[in-house]
């Protein structure tokens, strides 16, 4: 079951600058930062109630970020869905045609084992699902 | 305040479809449609824990919709925050430097005031403010 919208995902350029440009529009400080190596990404994490904003700049020409932003811009890079069960979820979207990006779930930012539908199959959105390693210690 | 994460919106050509496209993958149904006829849209809203999801069509060619998607094609168009006074936070990010799009809130869908935020000056995500006509009432 999709649980909540755990995060939204921004590409940007420059992570200083712009962790002081959301601090200033969101009027609260980052409350963490965080490397992802495995996918060349440096985040920084606001939070809005149940929501964070995740801002996320590539450390390498190319991580994935890298190309986003060489093709589209700075922006909304995706949309995180908290689920309860990623390995059921993933074959429920599987099943129902969607394209996922990862076959087996795989370790994001946040201790989160993630998964990613590719946006082609999503009106252009890149969806990611994500879990707490703790609560699917066991299932994969 | 930013108070929540009150939606996201999505820029898509074909309602009916992308409707019963997002109810396969947030495995749910939507649970309104609405038009916005001052903005030229039709919307269907999700409610995912705390947060909307809105799918936004346009109606006429002049819509902001359409001209979003002639530009940059489907995909996440603008991250909506509730706040609790809108009339001061348009104040005060007027006054830090961002530019409004409108200088006095607007009807939204949902029953709402709004005011968006030029992505130009936030890294190229539109950021709406939102509130309740009901909470503001008497402010505006």
């Amino acid at each position: 079951m999709f649980t909540n919208v755990e995060h939204i995902g921004i590409a940007v350029r420059d992570l200083t600058a712009s962790t002081q440009l959301f601090a200033t529009i969101l009027n609260r400080d980052a409350y963490k930062s965080e490397e992802v190596a495995s996918e060349g990404v440096l985040t920084t994490f606001f939070q809005v109630n149940q929501t964070k904003i995740e801002l996320l700049a590539a450390t390498r020409p190319d991580s994935a970020i890298a190309t986003f932003i060489d093709k589209r811009g700075e922006g909304t890079h995706h949309i995180a869905f908290e689920v309860d069960d990623i390995v059921a979820e993933m074959a429920r979207l599987k099943a129902a045609g969607f394209t996922l990006l990862n076959e087996i779930p795989k370790q994001g930012a946040d201790n989160k084992l993630v998964c990613f539908v590719h946006p082609k199959t999503a009106n252009g959105v890149l969806i990611e699902l994500c879990q707490d390693r703790g609560a699917a210690s066991g299932k994969v």
